[in-house]
């Protein structure tokens, strides 16, 4: 393929001069090219994919990506060049002059003196064509390929922003990262549809790698190792995989999927930690919003019409607040007729969650205090009664249900040791039951779905669209 | 636990004249409380767990510890205090004045109004001791305890910074963060001991859950999904867990462990590639040393002392160069006998990365051009002869041996068709294909183990110390 590369060159610029040997071209990325504010000639050299081709009388214009932001840089070549090889889909190296643009939709451009196709680019095999906006669903079939449409690559750069904002958020709040395992011997949410593991060959074998007897599964939450942590570094966070075996095809799960967690001693009531989970969801969204506008707002504009409205409304209100015991009385009251009929003791079904945030006018709530029987050992029980339920918290976004989950974890040891042993885990967590015994502290901590919080804030409907390479039952392409 | 909190109050400043009630105090960090340049009596809270307790005839002194720092904060108390339950390790909350102290040990100390014991730790049963400093060794036994001792809360804290270092490179330099997946069909390096998925009660059963008849399992590199992303972004790193169900108790060696992946496109040469790697590793260790020096000092003193002169001899000299054929010419010349005699075409072992190292005068060497016939199928061909090479690149380094790994990739279609028809691939790797079918470009990428990376800058031996919780062979504590 490279063996065959054309050397093309365009030179408007010298046509009509002899023109001195130039000094080297800078690389330049098309992002740092585009920002360059008095664009004078200076000579660059740029590298990419070809986006469009489209020939003039004198000119012809090329736009190229690489990546680097939504927008291509436009390059101005002489037509007399020859464009056989440039297609749509190519990789091509232009050398030229940097300009500033006589239209008003870019600010510079570059005039071609070389343009080189350095990977051919067959329109007719290649899947993904000129002017093509196909639906987000037909490009799950091309995962090694649809990373390079304009909407994926907007989703994949707003993911990486929010990545790298999550992690100043914490790092600014002076939280230590930890990474948790992610091979365990722990079950953390219960009854949790894991994965086991084993080396290959010896599935199923009487051997096993990490001990006898005792399988091995992929972290369904990092919680229980991050409770260890916060025992010595006071805040601490941890952004990573995790994985539930469900066989759940829906547009919100996926069987292996990122989370936020934050875990933070000497916190004493649920208010603390909503103050640092609506912090996080701002501060992030504030940071993506700042550092890539164009893809935002691509998103907003051309995937999920009128989110831009109401990301906003989520963003200039303060989140609101009610009891699970509020909840499902104000379910009660619904109008709205539910598949599963609300009721006290029972968890909340997705209808529910939906009904709750319209009621709440589309502004993020918590909803706190859930009965007891309905939740893990470790949450913190409120001793009350005679609806008894502890010290958790979601919170409900709108479009999305449940983004956040969380709780204060039960610090006084012989609380944790009853409820151990009425589960029969007493044995299993001896080292959780350490954690009381030596300096325990009242602590608490959340989770956050990072897919769905892109889900969230983009307007994005399928949580496949939102991760590079999805996993879920019956599919793990690549 | 917390049912019997006993509130005591060292009413040392007010003992001697009526004090009007305090204006609530401002709750402060260890971390940020050690920073304040000019204490003036200002009230704060301090929380955090006791590291030292020391009665003299008028004043107690504490020192209380909460992770935000390897210093603890001195707390001064009036020595009639009831210091009963004040033990090593037990959790306190401390409200007082912060003011300049008298010794030249530290700036400021906290003149405590009022010391609560929130949590108890009897030290009877507590297995860290007053002033002990138990060997790396003795406190694996102890993963949930062990980060509260000084030795390692000070490795994680580095951990931290270093993680939160590499990605600011990263993002400074205009790369795209990617997840890779960790599930996965493909198998990256060819031959890899993998850990194999599947869902808990199924595992070799007859359904599989993600494909019928293909099993999956967790990566060991995240490359070539990288390699995908680099098609689209040009510049791509990912940062997380890998596996190797390696049966192998070695110092160097973790079945589940953190690489740090880069791919770049339109590089040309080897040469682009190890610039970057050895940017990666001199300014993440740069941003590291400014960022907790007193955490890093900790391990250079009392871990692995002469490694800050090891280091600064690193970070000072440029990294060398050498091919593997020269590697092996020093290796069969050197007076030293080794257990497996140097051979072209040979793989190199620890004892010869451990004797070309110091050759090298310990300062990091770049071995480049192995035998094709030892490397994957994705290693760009150098077409040279008899010894025919591939463009690939190992990092090694001072008491760790191979830190980096990496490649120029094959980008050429024909080349790679080839190799993958001989190892009877093709089909399987018809997407990998495609990337050189449409707009390919010549890339390269590279590896590095994240723990040895800690390994090498704090000259810490065993691997299973500088990670939260190791797992490793016959192990998955926790």
């Amino acid at each position: 393929m490279l063996g065959a590369r054309c050397l093309l060159r365009a030179l408007r610029s010298c046509s009509s001069a002899p023109c001195p040997r130039p000094k080297p071209a800078a690389k330049l990325s098309v992002r740092d090219a585009l920002r360059v504010q008095t664009a004078s000639g200076e000579r660059v050299k740029v590298q990419g994919w070809v986006r469009s081709v489209r020939s003039q009388k004198e000119v012809l214009f090329l736009h190229v990506n690489d990546g680097s932001s939504l927008e291509s840089l436009q390059v101005v070549a002489d037509s007399n060049l020859d464009s056989r090889e440039l297609d749509f889909g190519c990789s091509v190296e232009v050398q030229g002059q940097l300009v500033k643009s006589p239209s008003k939709r870019q600010n510079v451009e570059l005039k071609a003196e070389k343009i080189e196709v350095v990977g051919n680019c067959d329109p007719k095999d290649f899947p993904l064509k000129y002017k093509d906006r196909p639906p987000l669903e037909y490009l799950r079939q091309f995962p090694h390929l649809r990373c390079r449409t304009n909407a994926l690559g907007s989703i994949l750069r707003v993911r990486s922003e929010a990545t790298a904002a999550i992690h100043s958020f914490f790092k600014d709040n002076g939280f230590v990262h930890i990474h948790t395992p992610i091979i365990t011997s722990n079950d953390c949410e219960g009854a949790g549809e894991l994965f086991q593991v084993e080396p290959r060959h010896r599935v199923g074998g009487p051997l096993s790698f990490f001990f006898i007897d005792v399988p091995a599964f992929l972290t369904v939450s990092g919680q229980l190792h991050l409770e260890v942590m916060s025992g010595a570094f006071t805040q601490v966070f941890t952004f990573g995989p995790t994985f539930r075996a469900e066989n759940s095809q829906s547009r919100r799960h996926l069987a292996e999927f990122y989370m936020v967690e934050a875990e933070i001693s000497f916190v004493e009531s649920l208010q603390d930690l909503m103050q640092v989970m609506e912090g996080l969801f701002k501060s992030a969204t504030a940071m993506v919003l700042a550092s890539c506008p164009e893809d935002v707002a691509l998103c907003h504009r051309f995937i999920a019409p009128g989110q831009k409205d109401r990301l906003e409304h989520m963003l200039k209100n303060n989140f609101l607040t009610i009891s699970y015991t509020e909840a499902v009385e104000i379910l009660k009251q619904a109008s709205q007729n539910f598949t599963f009929t609300p009721e006290w003791g029972v968890d909340l079904h997705t209808e529910h969650e939906k009904y709750l945030v319209k009621h709440c006018g589309n502004i993020p709530v918590f909803v706190i205090n859930y009965p007891l029987a309905l939740k893990p050992f470790y949450m913190r029980d409120n001793e009350d009664g005679p609806q008894h339920t502890v010290a958790a918290v979601d919170l409900l976004v709108p479009g999305v249900g449940e983004l956040f989950g969380g709780s204060l974890r039960e610090e006084r040891y012989h609380f944790l040791e009853q409820r151990l042993a009425r589960s029969g885990l007493t044995e299993a967590y001896q080292w959780y039951l350490d954690l009381r015994r030596f300096g325990s502290v009242p602590h608490g901590g959340f989770g956050m779905g990072f897919e769905r919080y892109l889900q969230c804030i983009l307007g994005i409907d399928n949580i496949k669209d939102v991760i590079p390479f999805p996993r879920f039952t019956h599919s793990c392409i690549l």
